[in-house]
This record gives structure tokens, C-alpha cells and sequence, in this order.
């Protein structure tokens, strides 16, 4: 046995991004999952796949906690159901309207004050910037402000860090990565529809399809009977 | 009349410093008044103030959410019941045990979530640096790594700043500006004790009396007796 390793917190969605790095946290470092319920409309389903993982995985450090105020504000159609998923951008905006304001510095934040307390060193995030839908926070910049943000609000002796692997990467590129390690891609969910089988055709279920056919690989998720 | 003001968020804790930022915001600005319970001991106590307050100042924009996470994760004697309030700090920290991890960076992120939203120009913030208790997401460096965060975080049409008029001032000057604005400093709550008359003994008590005595004033709020 070698020394005892890091600990580090995965945000773990039930997607197949934070799945894949939460695959190479499991190998790398002694892990945590963290899993955060917005208000979104597919959060039982996302909630599912997370167990599933943390089964997979084997992870006893484990929490799930509520983000309350997104799902009191709305402003998105994730988590606000008055809006149609297949509006997809304000008149007035580039940013789609599946863009849940400031999202992640709450996930992230949830993060920091779990990792102060357990003693975590790493916090592991599966944002992707390129190849993916233009939110603000899943940016390199975002990622910066946040350490530095960190550094700024945390103890002293605090050493937590936020590192996003995927954040350059391509879908396809992710894709071929999981396969590579061994990722359960069987257990993670990606459509925004949310039924019992993924429709194959919103904004995230197009992705996730392309990014496979781009890999040469066939995504091992039942997808609905398209008539 | 004058021209349209600026909505304005005001993190409304029910305390003394955050009513004296909310009188001065409610005179300059459209006010929206922002509650957070994060499972604190005192919250019960804390809300009464919080809704006194927004029928003192008329506010019909408001909102109440829950901080889930920092009430799961203990690690602080105002959240975690197993902690005596009267255990100061850790063996081997300078930071008083009841800093509650990261808490302000969950606050202000519901804050822009909202503002976002709702389209808010400012969020103001009673944080006070100097005659506090030296929590690390209470100075001047912390604000602004959080401003840097709003820039590459939302969208690029959201104009929003956090403000923290109190940061620099004793509490004795906050205590003088209340007066001279007229806050129902009687309406407020500081105690972490939480029951009907404020202790008096707790270090929040402590730090808010003295406050008063400086400013050569009387506290309004009744204190227990002391045996």
C-alpha cells in the first residue's frame, strides 16, 4: 500500500461528464461524491443514476443536499416548468434559456464548505467548455475567479482547489476517455426530458448521441422508439 | 417624481448590521429583501426580525430560501447543536468556531441567482471587516474576488455588483448611522442564544452592546437580567 491518498469531492450529477471524472477520481484519490438537487425537472432520474454510481464506485463519503433558491426563481427552463424546453434562446440573449443563473457557484460553494470540514485538498467539477451549450460558468475564466475566490473565503489553512479535466475537452473526446477508464456510461443520464427512457432528441440528448457517433462508440443507453 | 431607481437585493439577516444597510437602501433604492435560513440555531428568532423588518419598510419583493447544504455539514457551534457556543475557537485556528464555512458565498450566489432574475442592479451586504470577528469571508479581498466571480459567471448582459458599505466601519459607527437613519434597531436580533430577551453574554451580544455604549446610545432591545 502506498501513502494515504488526497481526499477529493466530485460533483456528481448523474451525467455522463462528472461520471467520467468521477472514474478517475476513484482511481487517483480517496473520493467523495456530492450531489446537489436544484429544482430540476429530471432531478429523480439524475438522483437514480448518482446512487447507481455511488454503488458502482463503492463510495462511502457521500452527501446530497438542496440547492432552495433555484428552484424558487426560476429563469430557466430546467427548473422553471412555465417554459417550454424547445424555446431555446431569449429574444434578447445568447445564452440558452436551459442557463440556470449562477448555478455552479452554488454547487461549488456547497463543495468548499463540505471540504473544509472533511479536510478535502481537491474539488473534482465536470464542466466542459468547448463543444458544449455557452453557459457563462463553465468557463476557464469562471474557474480562475472561483480558486481565487477560495483562497480569498476559506480559512487559512484551508488548501481546496477546484479542477475542471474536462474543460477543453471535445464530447467525443470525454467519451472516448470514460471508455478508456472503464466508465459505467449504462448508469448515467443526460436527456432533459427525464421519462424512463432518454427521447434522443433535446439539446442534451443530441450531445451526448454526437459525441459518441464522433467516437466511433455506441452509447449503451436505451433510447426511446423514434416513430 | 424622479427617474426609475435601481433595484437593489439587500441580504436581510435580521441582525443590526444588515437593517442599518437596508434602511439606507431603502431610501436610495427600488429595495427586494433577501432572507437565508441555513439551519443556524437562531434562525426562528431571526426570521421574526426579518419579517418585522420588511413591514417596517413596505417591501413587497421578497424572498425566503433555505441553505441546505451548510445545515448538513455541521463544522460550526451556530449549526451544529453538538458544539457549545462557549468553545471559542479550535486548538489550531485563529478563525472562531462559529464561522460557519464559505456561508457568505452561498448567501451572495442566491443573491445573483435572484438578481439575475429579476434583473437587480446591486446587492448590498452588511459584512463588516474591522470590530468583527475575523471571519475570512467578511473583508474587502473577499468582495472583490466575488465581483470577479459576477463578471465571468453570468450572462453577459447582467450589470450586478455586490456592495459592502459596512466593511471598514467600528460598530459604534453603525450604530451612530443607524440612529441618524432611522433604524428600528428595537426590531433586530444579534443574540445566538435565540430565546424571547437576548442573552447579553454571547460573543454577538457582547460585540453589539459595546457597539451602543461607544456610540454613547441605548439599545432598545431588552436584555435578560442578570442574576
Amino acid at each position: 500500500m502506498g501513502p494515504a491518498r488526497d481526499l477529493a469531492i466530485v460533483l456528481v450529477s448523474g451525467g455522463m461528464d462528472s461520471a467520467v471524472v468521477a472514474t478517475r477520481v476513484c482511481q487517483n484519490h480517496e473520493p467523495a461524491f456530492l450531489h446537489l438537487d436544484y429544482g430540476q425537472r429530471t432531478e429523480a432520474r439524475e438522483r437514480r443514476s448518482f446512487e447507481a454510481l455511488t454503488q458502482y464506485f463503492g463510495v462511502g463519503r457521500r452527501l446530497v443536499a438542496r440547492v432552495d433558491p433555484l428552484g424558487r426563481i426560476g429563469g430557466s427552463s430546467l427548473t422553471d416548468l412555465s417554459l417550454a424546453l424547445t424555446d431555446t434562446h431569449r429574444k434578447d440573449s445568447n445564452i440558452p434559456l436551459t442557463y440556470v443563473p449562477f448555478r455552479n457557484t452554488h454547487f461549488l460553494a456547497a463543495a468548499v464548505s463540505w471540504g473544509e470540514v472533511i479536510g478535502a485538498r481537491w474539488i473534482y467539477y465536470g464542466a466542459v467548455e468547448e463543444d458544449s451549450s455557452g453557459y457563462p460558468d463553465c468557463r476557464e475564466r469562471y474557474v480562475e475567479a472561483f480558486n481565487r475566490l477560495i483562497a480569498e473565503g476559506t480559512r487559512p489553512e484551508t488548501r481546496l482547489a477546484v479542477v475542471a479535466p474536462l474543460l477543453h475537452k471535445r464530447k467525443w473526446e470525454i467519451v472516448r476517455e470514460g471508455a478508456r477508464l472503464g466508465t459505467p456510461f449504462q448508469l448515467t443520464w443526460s436527456c432533459y426530458g427525464g421519462s424512463e427512457q432518454a427521447c434522443g432528441e433535446c439539446e442534451s440528448c443530441r450531445l451526448r448521441l454526437k459525441g459518441f457517433r464522433e467516437a466511433g462508440l455506441e452509447d449503451p443507453l436505451p433510447y426511446r422508439e423514434r416513430s
